[in-house]
């Protein structure tokens, strides 16, 4: 009986040239895996695809509500941006991804599992990380790093290689920018992008939405609520996470949100540039944190910001399946008991305005903010405040006083 | 001969108030200064205004270029952000201030100062914080925690005190919110912002400039070069900071940027919810940061952004003047050497949009960011990275399995 | 009937005298609670004491077994240690002490609770903010802070005016040291320590045990074994928290173990000295640390050693009852899953020398450790992981070589 | 002309074996460098010894005194301790001789270096990124990862190697640890070690000093006086650092002091186990301390410390010519400003035992510690800031408590 590898498969021109290729050079029985994240492609006819180009079975499997739920619920809580910029949707992908393919492995038999990823990028090594976490004993190959055994250079020979295979298949044309996409994002990297001298040419790259300039005239409001941090209702309507998500892409695109460009710091040490459309990630976390401002007090609010910086690293960096992500999560999670409430927010060409804010666990306490002192507080307990608040500072000049006095004096 | 005291003067109802009270209270000799950091009232007139009221002497301090080059460019280079949200305005404003006062007590041989500001709020530590670490053995006044001498309730109360003490004069209407204002920004409280259930009504409160609904439907690109983190030209042209910063609040002002409403933390201890209006700050900020992005290596940069977190918060509480605050200031200091090049930007409604940077000191490298390979990177190379960089993540999950192992063992 | 308060008591001349005075003062009917966190006292005839000073009531509680698994155990997990000396013993008492008068005000329809710390220290602050924190509308009474109604000034005039009210108790000489004591450590503060310049005078000092000077010739090896962070076992005799405590202050104390002499920052904004025993304490972080050591990977003991730092500030300023604490205990817990196993040391004179550590959940490979080389890791794998761990260096290095070169030529 | 290699020689059988080596296998001229940092070998005879091995150079570069004051100074300044325990000994040394290599590589025009450290250790990292920092077109060698051409297996086999090559040399017996040693340390791996489970057998490996147990049974106070953080004067004389240095090394060896047993992590992704030997470092450290609890303020030594932490990771991960350990340090030397003064403590078996701290600049006010109050402050100011300072809590409590009473009443 031959070895089996599980191929993570999308139906393009790269993953199907991998299986005549993982047959021919390790004469692996190849089982396809399609992951399912809400990438919108077309999975009709995937699996007699996936069977003419030789693989002995196609997994279809969507873990869209898994992806939302245990994913991207833990960075959304988090406030996970990644140099404060990037909302991680690549990066929360790959190990859900991964964890699939080594369920359907596991079920298989499987030794191996094969990924397209390149020797360039940071999703080699998300893959990579979490199937060594999980199944430490799994072999791995990364085609295109294996530069003795995989010699094809090109779109074109690809095609050759295929053609020469017995696969005759329609491809799409080449994609002119790289790209991933998923419920969360869509990301975009090359062509221009590649100088950032180049402000980006967003007409011919946007997928998810316009931008601000190409958006309505009238902005738009919107109401959510969260109950412990999960968004529960839009506008009223009870939905789950997916649901909301989805209709806040919809929200979102139209109304030119969420456009980032940036040039980020991969973990293979070099800098890149790209451009990443989250609409509905955005403004998620935005009515996220607009909540947290009134239910978090100020030193938890802090420590979290520093946490949630941290774990847009681990989660960047691949790291999902560590104790330290789950430690952090943790900790997020206990935070999150109050984070319950309504926020009300405009969307207009590009912008998310606050409009209101309540909640029945809000620490803002009008009587105290207001210039009228209720009972809680006596204008002369900030005299006592302030003395022992500045005692360090007046000690320390009243130190440094007298030390110049005695230099002068000698 | 009277003690003296020096009083922070603004020429309004509340300070002048504070002239004749200071006299008939404690027999001080009254010293008005008006410290001008560009908060754009007017000046024509103080000093009669001043006499008028019984003060003995009136000084008018203009330090907008001390208060650019020494407290806010510090500020800016560090990335100093309270809470993620306010860019420190009246914070930065205060120690430059008291800053000036103690050094007027010093050449007028005054013993006090005297600051109008609330026991609620934020500025009574920040006044008396760099006052204590300035000079240690001066007195401080501050009427209105002095709830057993200060008597006055009400405007009202105010301006029939003065006429009292034969001070009439014609004073501004209430404002209708709390405001500071300086050449940085300008902040609003008070009114419905005092619930935070309620959306600002910005057509009443706007100052600075327009909402983005109000600005115009044709962007503007800007040009702006830095050289070590200081903005050196805009548009093409030289100008000192402060001249940029002015001419940033035209731009800013006029494409609803910089607008920001937050429930924010105060120092003793409540929350507080106010609307800051910071058009040129944000631009400075933002073109600031897309140039540190190319030029800052990724550790650099992420230190840089906790301690430029925790810089935010030494300002906003009042510790300028403390060996921390300098030491930060060190650190982000070196990180500037080469923040040098142009930035490009667009704005638009509320929008910064990227439009291209270029640094002589790029740290990125479009041979190693694009896909086909240069001679510094082997893809092979990756192959290593990945099984050292998991190598704590294998071992983890090989040692797991083999406590499972011999558990099932058992 | 009279409102009643709930009087923190200690037997001691102090808290007695406070029994009088409340119910001269405020016409109080007085609750004493003597709460033994294992401070070593007679509580013999406390009672009568109490009773004949004119308390209403006595209740003794002894709270030593919740200390230790509620309080001692989640400060020993998180490594807390203020400013990297400090083992919180006195820190992690006060809100335990403040949580059990709660209980009794509650139980006894209370208003008030009264507790005995001076105006300079960090313990009224410990009280203060758990009381606030858990019974936000009960009245607090500090009497050493209520200089108008609080009279006494000395130890004689206590005496005094406890025999004008009819108690003429027998009270113990006063203390040479201001001390504190429970399970967990003992405290020394005064006399000679106020000079910062003197050397301790340990021979007149110490209570739970020697100098290492005064320790036996002989050192001592100790056993003890872990599950998940709590430990199980000394010397291979299973025994409870509390039991295992008393037990290592024995052995600490006999060999001269976790005496610290240290200047610290307390939170009202001065520096004190002090000289703590921990003789037990010491040792139990320790051998935890020395087991955590060989459990956890780098990445979560760096983190969580940031998060102890940080917990311990936050037991330190008596914020116990807080968000923050229960998720950075969170954190921690999820950390301790596996920390699992046996530790052996060696007590000698002052000095806790590891002598080997064993765990089922060891993270150290000997085979990758040692110089021949296994399957997992191929040396050649170094030479890549260099080449992209060292390529941002690499980059800027090259970099400014182009730079220079080009000013060169110009 | 051949080309040139530089060769990191220390004269052993390693690397004396690597001269003809790197002559057969890639035809270099070799130049050896000894660069001294104080591992206190026979220098003596050294270039006949290369010269006979085929080297056509030796250059023998002592560097204590740059070792001391540019690299170790600035660590003890920082209070850079990795994973709380490693001194950092081997790791402050790698650096300075990397920048040695360099600019003798400059000077010979060299196009390589060559090192010998091994695979699977943090050394050959250090090296390389120290190199690529400053040299970023300069090749590397590194025999041992070179598996292909690099075929010698073992110590027997590089003797056959020279012999093979006309090498007759006499060379030590081959360590029984495998040690770095440098003025500041000596560390020890391998053996027994080898296994976290056995105790180290000090008698064997000890080379700096004794063990507690072998040192004297009378202590010895020792003072020290700094300034601005530096070392002047040792028991009242002044020397230079690397003086310093060597006389507590004496000391601290003798009285048992800094021997160190830890598992690490290393930047390679395994953990380690090592015994170190700091005997003067530990102590110079724990100096520095002492001053510094006297000298700086709460929050500049809470920073300090975190960034300490970080500084000693950055120089641990061999990233010591980086902007961010420039600007670490930068932050370091600002609070190092008034770390002046003179510290006094006793040695004893193993402890450095506190007696008497004395500075100009000492923030420690007696008259504020002690429970008499002055004209500073008010016992009343501390009911204010309590107040204050606990008002997050109890308006977090009264929310609560309210919550709670309308979900009873619904």
């Amino acid at each position: 009986m031959k070895e089996k590898v599980v191929l993570a498969y999308s139906g393009g021109l790269d993953t199907t040239t991998l299986i005549p290729w993982l047959k021919e050079t390790f004469d692996y029985e190849v089982i396809c895996c399609c992951i399912d994240c809400g990438q919108g492609n077309e999975l009709d006819g995937l699996e007699e695809r996936a069977k003419l180009s030789g693989a002995s079975k196609l997994y279809i499997e969507n873990i869209i509500d898994e992806f939302c739920d245990d994913f991207i619920m833990p960075c959304v809580k988090a406030g996970a941006v990644y140099e404060h910029k990037y909302l991680l949707g690549t990066s929360m992908a790959r190990p859900v991804i991964a964890k699939k393919l080594v369920e359907i492995a596991r079920k298989e038999g499987a030794t191996t599992i094969c990924h397209g990823a390149t020797g360039k990028g940071n999703d080699q090594i998300r893959f990579e990380l979490a199937i060594k976490a999980l199944a430490p004993d799994l072999k791995i190959i990364a085609p295109w790093r294996m530069t003795d055994v995989w010699t094809i250079q090109s779109r074109e020979d690809e095609i050759e290689y295929c053609k020469k295979h017995g696969i005759d298949l329609p491809f799409d044309h080449s994609h002119s920018y790289s790209r991933d996409r998923n419920l969360w994002h869509i990301s975009h990297e090359g062509l221009e992008l590649e100088d950032p001298a180049n402000e980006p040419n967003f007409e011919n790259m946007l997928v998810l939405g316009v931008t601000p300039e190409q958006a309505p005239e009238k902005g738009e409001y919107v109401t959510m609520t969260f109950e412990q941090g999960v968004p529960k209702t839009l506008n009223g309507k009870a939905m789950k996470v997916s649901e909301i998500i989805t209709e806040l892409n919809a929200l979102g695109g139209k109304h030119g949100i969420g456009i980032v460009d940036i040039v980020e710091n991969r973990v293979v040490g070099m800098k890149s540039r790209g451009v990443y459309e989250t609409p509905g990630g955005t403004i998620l976390m935005a009515a996220h944190e607009q909540l947290e401002e009134l239910t978090l007090d100020r030193e938890t609010m802090e420590t979290k910001k520093k946490l949630g910086s941290q774990f847009a690293q681990v989660v960047y960096e691949g790291k999902w399946f560590t104790p330290l992500r789950e430690a952090i999560q943790a900790f997020v999670e206990v935070t999150q008991k109050y984070v319950t409430g309504e926020v009300k927010f405009k969307l207009y060409k590009g912008n998310i305005i606050k409009a209101g804010t309540t909640s029945p666990y809000s620490l803002y306490n009008e009587s105290l903010a207001s210039f009228t002192t209720g009972d809680m507080y006596d204008h002369n307990d900030a005299s006592g405040f302030i003395t022992l608040f500045g005692l360090p500072l007046k000690v320390r000049a009243m130190m440094l006083a007298e030390v110049e006095k005695k230099n002068l004096g000698e």
